[in-house]
């Protein structure tokens, strides 16, 4: 073996490597801490102090953190960890990572690891990352090594943590699979290698692909069940005591987050450029993304046309849950954001409730009484948060859009489902 | 409760009913088993008389079976157990089922619950076969009872027979509902009853279009892995063990059966009658018929331009299996007739190779070993048997399409993937 990889590998199983975590919002910070808890000296980076502060308010005797970028140069294994959001237009923005790359390539010393953890589409490692990396002249497989990982994390998800969850790992070269097998091994408790690259940055993508399709697909269907008479849930809750060969999933105002709306746009973009056509994923994303207009068509319909009417009152409605996740503070790529847009468009008044979100959108969120449901012209339920009194909501007797189903034991007029 | 339904019910409980079952293939087949395990007489119906001899030869005790339909007249619950598949164009053929609920109406007497286990599209009882029930004047709920519960079997499923696999049940009216738990109850370890037939009819088909969407998905990411040099299977096998939020399924040359690649078709029959779009389904269906074609693509392109001299030699492939599932010798729908019909259109000579089909197409099965294998100019592994000699195939050094992944551990140029 290689004198620079020994070394290091040395370091890793010894833990006495530094690690660097570039990124600490939600998988920089559970990267962060899985890497203390298996005994490593960590240091997280971000550029916004606020996040440093947070990190060091821990006072976790092994976990530090910086905005210092040159700092870099301290670490052995460096985790990036930062958003491959899309832009207006769905396109990838890489911009964030790109730079990541650059800052890490800038500074990293000889022998270091650099491994990826942001989801981003098959190549984009060799292609983008890896020129960024190696600008100062750093050879890949002599100077460092090069991984990648892809964050499997489900917020909220109480089963299963970061250690419990397999965690799929590639190495550019033998030497960087060596390491980065090694790495992980001490992190969690599975580890699933795969021969390449690209292997992992697909199987992070495609898991994705995987959810916003059947999620399009149940929503797609959920229109032909209500045109049918049928309950969508009741059905697919029947379909789903089949033992084998399915898998539930529930309509909705269309999926959020950092990863089920976005990555199949990576996809879609780099299939775009090879000149291949990827018609059902393309499909998905186009239903999904129309998924918040039908909420707001249903809900504009039960105002009853009182929007139409720009001179007279402006009409108000409630949105219940503002994250995109129950029982979750997380708003990235929140669809009750969109709803919010689209009915200002409209010219509705919008506010909001939501237990886990104090402000949003310059707004704070609005106690749920008799007296504040009063006042509204329409409540849409958004988000499916457990701690919330839906019964406040009903007795209110305004019209509920109902997009999560939680007021499925309640037979009421005023209840419109999608 | 009604007289009628009560003395019914008390026939099934006391399992002194006479259950008739329509339609003795595999699953009519099925629910006779079904029935003759919990104790009732059972008798079977077909058309054919090589089935309805072959119950016969079976000899069991409170099994029998006729062609004379008029015998129904015996039965006080009937099974509908015949096949719903689609014409040429995919326009669902309902031309059997119209047929045996026309004949069950012709014959069923008072106080008979009648039972449909086909795959139909939702409305297909109420709209289509209730009335042709009630031709005879019979009144549903009155004069007899109408149930469905659609059929779930998966032939050669080791792990779950129909006794164990949860059964959808519902009924017309109350006392239908009644009837038709109980009778399940007798046959099943579990009912899952709905509270509508269409909430029933649309569970089955909808657990075949999640197979359809998700099987056209892999099949069309593993076109892009396969471009990007990625091992599709590996890529899935590794995004299995993401222990939530995902289910396998692998590529191949598209699906088979009586109820994946025919069921989606009624669904989209059902939509298009109301002016309803389902895109995503028409994708997955469209990507579906076209696999096959492209094994053929890549099969002519792997004979190396043979095919393009009508003077010379015809080339020859064989077929590896033509069941459309492993292991089985169920040759409905199956893809690999498919490719064997459009070869023949290109000009090939087309033999096969299956242990579980003796005749097909006018064929036998043809031996493999190495001189058979010598005078091919390609094979195609159609159907992933496990009792194949698949090095046999690798050995003759011929082009090997390997549309299953059989192949997978042996590293050859001779092997081409899809």
């Amino acid at each position: 073996m290689e004198e620079n990889a020994e070394y290091l590998l040395k370091k890793i199983t010894s833990k006495t490597a530094l690690i660097g975590v570039v990124g600490s919002g939600y998988v920089g910070g559970s990267v962060a801490d899985a890497a203390v808890n298996a005994g490593y000296h960590t240091l997280g980076f971000d550029i916004d102090p606020r996040r440093v502060e947070a990190i060091k308010n821990q006072k976790r005797d092994l976990l530090d953190a910086t905005t210092e970028m040159q700092r870099l140069s301290e670490c052995d294994v460096i985790c990036i960890c930062v958003p491959t959001p899309v832009n207006r237009d769905n396109s990838p923005n890489l911009e964030i990572i790109k730079t990541a790359a650059k800052t890490v390539g800038t500074y990293l010393h000889k022998g270091t690891l650099v491994i990826t953890e942001s989801s981003i589409a098959p190549g984009t490692s060799r292609n983008i990352l890896l020129p960024l990396l190696s600008a100062n002249g750093n050879v890949v497989g002599r100077d460092f090594y090069l991984g990648y990982s892809p964050e499997r994390i489900d917020p909220g998800n109480k089963k299963y943590n970061m250690k419990q969850i397999p965690k799929v790992v590639a190495g550019y070269d033998e030497h960087s699979e060596i390491l980065v097998q090694a790495f992980y091994r001490q992190l969690v408790d599975t580890i699933v290698p795969v021969s390449s690259i690209e292997t992992a940055e697909l199987t992070k993508v495609f898991e994705n692909v995987f959810r916003l399709v059947n999620i399009s697909l149940v929503n797609e269907i959920a229109e032909y069940a209500t045109a049918m008479g049928v309950d969508a849930w009741e059905m697919i809750d029947a379909a789903a005591t089949k033992p084998f060969g399915f898998l539930a999933h529930y309509p909705g105002p269309g999926a959020g987050g950092d990863c089920i709306p976005v990555l199949p746009y990576h996809l879609l973009q780099s299939a775009n450029d090879r000149q291949l056509q990827l018609p059902l994923v393309e499909c998905a994303a186009k239903i999904n993304d129309q998924q918040p207009q039908k909420v707001v068509k249903k809900t504009l319909s039960a105002l009853n046309g009182k929007h139409t009417h720009p001179n007279g009152h402006k009409p108000k409605v409630m949105l219940v849950g503002v994250s995109y996740k129950p029982d979750n503070a997380d708003i990235r790529q929140s669809v009750a954001l969109k709803i919010w847009d689209m009915l200002e468009e409209e010219g509705v008044t919008v506010t909001y409730h939501d237990p886990y979100v104090q402000e949003v959108n310059g707004a704070s969120s609005t106690e749920l009484n008799s007296e504040t449901m009063a006042s509204q012209d329409a409540i849409i339920i958004t988000t499916a948060h457990t701690n919330i009194e839906y019964t406040t909501i009903v007795d209110s007797k305004r019209p509920v859009i109902d997009t999560r189903n939680k007021l499925k034991k309640i037979v009421d007029p005023n209840i419109i489902r999608i």
